[in-house]
């Protein structure tokens, strides 16, 4: 293990993080907040550190091994998440440290889960750092998965680099850098129109802002607590949905579209799927509202829609209270829990590429039994998916669903009912915010216990490092064969 | 298709179903019960179109196709519930077609779950006709292990039909006759021997066998509402402990341990996981009930091992209230709904082997992330799994969560509430019996509505003919590709 690199990247990362919050400094200045002062001395503590970081390692190298990224990535989003309380904590907005480290790990895990019941009264500063962490966390997620998902051998990485051709494998090349250019360019100029549409809507710049940075990222985090409930204007929502949608969606592929390939959308098997998947469900749970409430179609309408792209995508906003909707219309939400954006979004979850695969080999595999002698391999894209690809998903989705059982008993440990930690474990896992019982979209997490805090904090930490980067790092393989 | 043949094997079916309701029949005359004239019809009803339909194919060929075969199966269990109804209709014990339908089928699958709330009240010719259901039901299982589940392909059976040697995999072979013959003998035998040790504990004659039936069917029906909870006695319920895990285990392996080649059962892999599951749920429930109830600790270790033993092999005996446990602890227990026996016993749900391939392959899938360039297969019992293995049972695990998923959100549309239809529906697809909610251990069925029950009758039906069976035969191939 090379740990002089490895504290070299901590390092550096730590002055990216003191100077997003001197950027925050600069916001709470502007607004002449009294969080002021709480910035200064946190861009200090990750400044000097990471100052000092770097001037100690000034000679090490910069190659790192593929076992060495895996630790490098999971201590990056731990050392942002533990740095990023000190605003909330010096603010004394957030003063535990239990729920300043879930608010902050929401952040940059671009979940949105909050354990914050006085949203109204924190200065600017503070929401907008909040709103901040989730777009430093979406830009983090971009890097990740231009760099470390080949790694994994995941199939949706495999295609998402088919699309940028001669991308290479096995480690970071200059064409990565150009491929990232691109995606951090899309997510951008995505965030900038978002600002400019919402503003046109009759949001203020700044809440604007943040409600952009929190869209692009799938984050989820507002600077209402009641969420974009607060605004029932139609054109808002929709324009939310619409860019919810975007950042679920694999960003090369909306580069492609924006330099007028459109067709290339449709071509992409992940897209059509994505875009069945928000459609049958959409049309379940509005065919449902209609049925079962009196609300007039087009709020119906608008409400399926923009619940069933928040929780897809994993962003986690709220027009409407779907645990007051009959229960088997929020079971269906529920088992959105277990979807999750495009491979290459801002997204969380599953995937859509995962769920497609595995939906797939079981429906071919109908088939094989049909035909034993034949050789029926999965396709995808046209292109036929190797067994080991298929394997590798399968080994994710076990994962998941093992963590996602094995945490629901050891949060009923805290949090006594099922539904309430069955909902907190998918939602934060998959990186969502709102989930099930008392921790539905109407409440936030703070009732939850500090040890529960923590745990969930690490769970959200997991789900968006696609599990297999923690968990390597658990394996005993990881530190003996070097 | 081979009509002609399909219909006399449901010819030659419907005898063996009349032969059954003679026999209970006997058993009704001899108590004097209200229910004699009931079978006297029931069978005739079985008996006549039996010898029509066999007498009307007299001259068809007896080889069937491996397409044929999912049909007939899939048909044996339908008819044999649709005419398995009439005693109950007859009676007027059960009187609703629908519920005589759950019944029946919850009997001929071995799951155990009942609509009745009156059981005291029944004639013991129906006690023994319900008990007799489950016995033929896991009579059949048997049939099926041995002759369709090579066809499928599934890594369980390969690995069964390596303990009897030579056996083929392809058709029904000599050898297959061969290993029914040891298998049913095991069967037999242990029912037999659990009649006599019930009997020593101071049960009647007729409940032992109607027990020993249910128990070694892994089917949960008793002659009591209480179900075991009746027999307070220790000595009782440690007897039906054992004897559900013996039904659980495979019975070769059963087999080879009773010729004295004891070694055999903890040399099988998929025997030492059973045993470990097994001991480190009660482990975990026993230590829960210490903490958080003042039972005895013989009683809490009884009640958490009776409990793990009667989920995780899907039979559902009752000896205490799980729902009245903290919800962690009967988290526990719902997280083994989705084990199941293992292959080769007469247990539903999952299954040991698939769930042990599963978290193999996850478990092995982070050793190729640290070593992408090597070939880690699966092993098991010392031998490498195929890859299409795997793929099998990742089609089958994803098959059984999506009917999971999809059959909660229908039954909702009955039930209403979230844990009594997941709780429901995992319990009927994995063959157990109790679930949770108003369906849990002390309550019944009764309350669902009619279009539910029918609903959950046919779950039964697919997950005890594990799934494929069924689901081929609404592929569209099956019907084109002959």
């Amino acid at each position: 293990m090379n740990y002089k690199t490895i504290f070299r990247i901590v390092g550096l990362m730590l002055l990216v993080e003191g100077a997003a919050l001197l950027i925050s400094l600069l916001i709470a200045w502007l607004a002449g907040g009294s969080d002021v002062m709480a910035f200064a001395w946190s861009s200090l503590a990750c400044l000097v550190p990471g100052l000092l970081l770097v001037m100690a390692t000034r000679k090490s190298s910069m190659m790192i091994s593929r076992t060495e990224g895996f630790l490098i990535v999971t201590l990056v989003w731990l050392i942002f998440s533990l740095f990023g309380t000190l605003p909330y904590i010096f603010s004394r907005t957030i003063p535990g440290f239990a729920d300043a480290f879930f608010e902050t790990m929401s952040g940059f895990t671009t979940t949105g889960a909050s354990v914050v019941d006085n949203l109204e009264t924190f200065p600017k500063g503070i929401l907008f750092w909040r709103a901040l962490t989730h777009w430093l966390g979406g830009m983090g997620i971009i890097v990740l998965f231009l760099t470390m998902m080949p790694a994994f051998g995941i199939g949706g990485m495999q295609l998402y680099s088919a699309e940028v051709p001669g991308m290479t494998v096995e480690k970071i090349s200059p064409r990565i850098y150009q491929t990232a250019r691109i995606v951090w360019g899309v997510y951008v100029l995505l965030t900038l129109v978002e600002v400019i549409l919402l503003m046109f809507g009759g949001m203020s710049l700044f809440d604007s802002v943040c409600h952009a940075f929190a869209t692009m990222a799938t984050g989820g985090f507002s600077t209402k607590q009641a969420s974009i409930a607060f605004w029932p204007s139609p054109y808002i929502q929709y324009v939310i949905t619409l860019f919810m949608f975007l950042a679920g969606t694999n960003f090369t592929l909306l580069y492609f579209a924006g330099r007028g390939k459109f067709s290339r959308l449709f071509r992409d098997e992940e897209f059509r799927y994505y875009f069945l998947f928000v459609l049958g469900f959409t049309i379940l749970i509005f065919s449902g509202l209609l049925i079962s409430t009196k609300l007039p179609a087009e709020q119906a309408f608008r409400d399926s829609l923009f619940t069933v792209v928040s929780v897809i995508t994993t962003t986690g906003f709220v027009t409407a209270d779907y645990l007051m909707w009959r229960p088997v219309l929020y079971m269906l939400v529920f088992i959105l829990f277990f979807f999750g954006g495009s491979t290459g979004s801002t997204g969380g979850g599953v995937k859509i590429m995962r769920i497609v695969l595995l939906l797939k080999n079981s429906y071919y595999e109908l088939r094989r039994i049909i035909h034993p002698s034949g050789v029926i391999p999965v396709k995808f894209n046209k292109h036929a998916i190797e067994p080991r690809v298929i394997s590798n998903v399968l080994a994710f989705f076990m994962f998941y669903l093992m963590v996602f059982f094995v945490s629901t008993v050891i949060l009923m440990i805290f949090v006594g009912d099922m539904d309430t930690s069955m909902g907190a474990v998918a939602s934060c896992l998959g990186n969502i915010g709102p989930g099930l019982g008392s921790v539905g979209p109407v409440f936030t997490y703070s009732a939850v216990p500090d040890a529960g805090k923590v745990f969930l904090s690490l769970l959200m930490m997991l789900g968006r490092l696609e599990l297999f980067t923690v968990l390597v790092i658990f394996s005993p393989s990881f530190w003996t064969d070097q």
